[in-house]
């Protein structure tokens, strides 16, 4: 591996940091193992703060309402004795078994690690921008197409622009696109005419098609017209069942998020069902050295559920331990009674 | 059974109000079982708030810090939407698998119940007052040997009390039963000359031990010498190694309280050193309909940590709920999105 010469070494390496990536953390921290954490979010909290971050979870023990922004906030606060390592920002493309028992592992933001474990904790994938299953479209990514609105829509100037989806990102992605003049024209595309947005925003929409400045197409794509180089245009299907071709130079998709399990699916681990096989001791995977916690495993009565997720990385901290520090016993304490355990909590005993 | 007729028909009985038995209240209300809580302390919060109820406690996930007291508090309010029915100051003493798959349960308080299942979370045992390892003692109980301090230190008038015990209460026993007056002789045994309890109190000890009101003897009890009826007198072995005998008419035991499984180890469930075994897909014991979560119950990677039993308590609701809905599929749903649940729960949607 040629970059293996700069690579981090480290005793694990958790990869999410949602809510059980969290508090794996802290579990680790108590066995006297330090973690790395790698999130494809650009913060901590995955699945929770990304789809609920302001709706109360009624079922934390202990813990009758919080918010998932609160919960999150609370878990990071019970890990920050232990001084997490976060990577932000990036997925991990590659998990390499070393003939010395370790794991070389890369991420898409070129960082390389060589790691004793690995805890997946990676929910049900990372939550990224959802595709439109058209073939062929991928080579145009970050060139003619784009996942997220522009940041600066003067770069867009006499362009012909489609913007596909039905949601608040589309519609103020079409709006702002509109309202700059930039463009030659814009089109909004989505397969029935029907918008999930704001009631303020969707009455904007409606005032910009009946004054012509926008158009709204109710299609779906069912191919490209391309040259080696460039997509000319969109095959599409009206909803009529009338086929045409539309021209364009810039294509936005802003379909919203979905969770993609993304490169661990392809780690040869034992699967089913896209869920990761453990056992229930300590949540090990069919590879020794790596666990798997939360909803991204699987295991017989598993729920997934955050309360299961908390025990789950409880035992695997010990499976972890007994790899990170082999032949030791490793010790089994209460926060409660334990003064080593106060000391690394930065509590005064 | 004679008391059958008058046997509260049930769908779950919880052994156990500690931390374990009070989540297990909650998760079992989520999927719609009621629960009746059996415990024999005379309050909920089982060892957390027998052992630590001022002490913090660091590793209940999302909560970076709380007491026994705490913790058992926002347990009961977490659990309250769900109206549990306790059942105070009595252990079960029998329970007696029914023709129908039943259980017939009956307490020490003399209540009987006809329950569809049963979920232990007894914990390390009820928390009962130490004995003195002395054949024969036990039949003397409530008469002449006692186990708690006098209600009424007038029943002691012109009596030879004999305390044994280095705690506060046997320090606080011993100091009230002297002041008043009433007894003959006050004689404070603990086999070393050293007392853990407030200094306060020690210093008090002190000075009636200087006076003479008060006498300490540093010795251990090695037997018995009685009637049929009546002890008459300890043998004990004083620290010198010296053999005598101490006259009483009463003595009090007053050695703290340890926890005590009790008629559970006589149930004919499978057990290992202690503990029950259970399967790790609903936590069932070996007897289908008994479930045991917590600190009770064992399988490969147990570790006796609340965080454990709080998923121990969320699966076994899966597996307690099918047997009282035979046929049904069990909902899973989450608390942030689920009517039924904001229903069940008293939170508005």
């Amino acid at each position: 591996v040629s970059s293996s010469s700069k690579a981090l070494e480290v005793d694990c390496l958790v990869i999410g940091a949602g809510p059980v990536g969290l508090f794996q953390v802290f579990e680790l921290g108590l066995v006297g193992v330090h973690a790395h954490v790698i999130d494809a979010l650009p913060a901590p909290g995955g699945q929770c703060l990304a789809l609920y971050p302001d709706k109360p979870i009624y079922d934390i023990p202990a813990t009758p309402a919080c918010t998932g922004r609160e919960l999150v906030a609370r878990l990071l606060q019970q890990a920050a004795p232990f001084n997490p390592s976060f990577h932000f920002n990036q997925q991990v493309l590659s998990v390499q078994p070393q003939p010395d028992g370790q794991f070389a592992v890369h991420t898409s933001a070129g960082t390389a690690f060589v790691t004793k474990t690995i805890v997946i904790a990676a929910g049900v994938g990372a939550f990224v921008p959802r595709r439109l299953p058209l073939d062929g479209l991928a080579a145009f990514e970050d060139h003619q197409v784009f996942h997220q609105p522009p940041e600066d829509v003067t770069n867009l100037t006499n362009q012909r622009v489609v913007i596909v989806g039905d949601g608040d990102l589309a519609l103020e992605c079409a709006l702002a696109i509109t309202q700059s003049g930039a463009a030659r024209s814009v089109t909004l595309m989505h397969r029935r005419d029907e918008f999930k947005a704001a009631p303020a925003v969707i009455e904007v929409i409606q005032q910009l098609r009946t004054t012509g400045q926008l158009r709204f197409l109710a299609a779906q794509i069912t191919g490209l017209v391309t040259t080696t180089e460039r997509i000319i245009a969109l095959q599409v299907v009206t909803t009529d069942g009338a086929a045409s071709t539309l021209e364009l130079d810039t294509l936005f998709v802003l379909m919203g998020l979905a969770p993609k399990l993304g490169p661990i699916a392809e780690w040869g681990l034992d699967m089913a069902r896209k869920q990761l096989a453990v056992n229930t001791a300590q949540f090990e995977s069919s590879t020794p050295g790596i666990f798997a916690v939360g909803d991204v495993n699987t295991y017989p009565g598993k729920k997934k559920l955050i309360v299961c997720g908390f025990h789950e990385a409880t035992l695997a901290a010990y499976g972890v331990a007994q790899r990170v520090f082999p032949g030791q016993t490793i010790p089994f304490e209460y926060t409660t009674t334990s003064p080593r355990l106060h000391r690394a909590l930065g509590r005064v005993t």
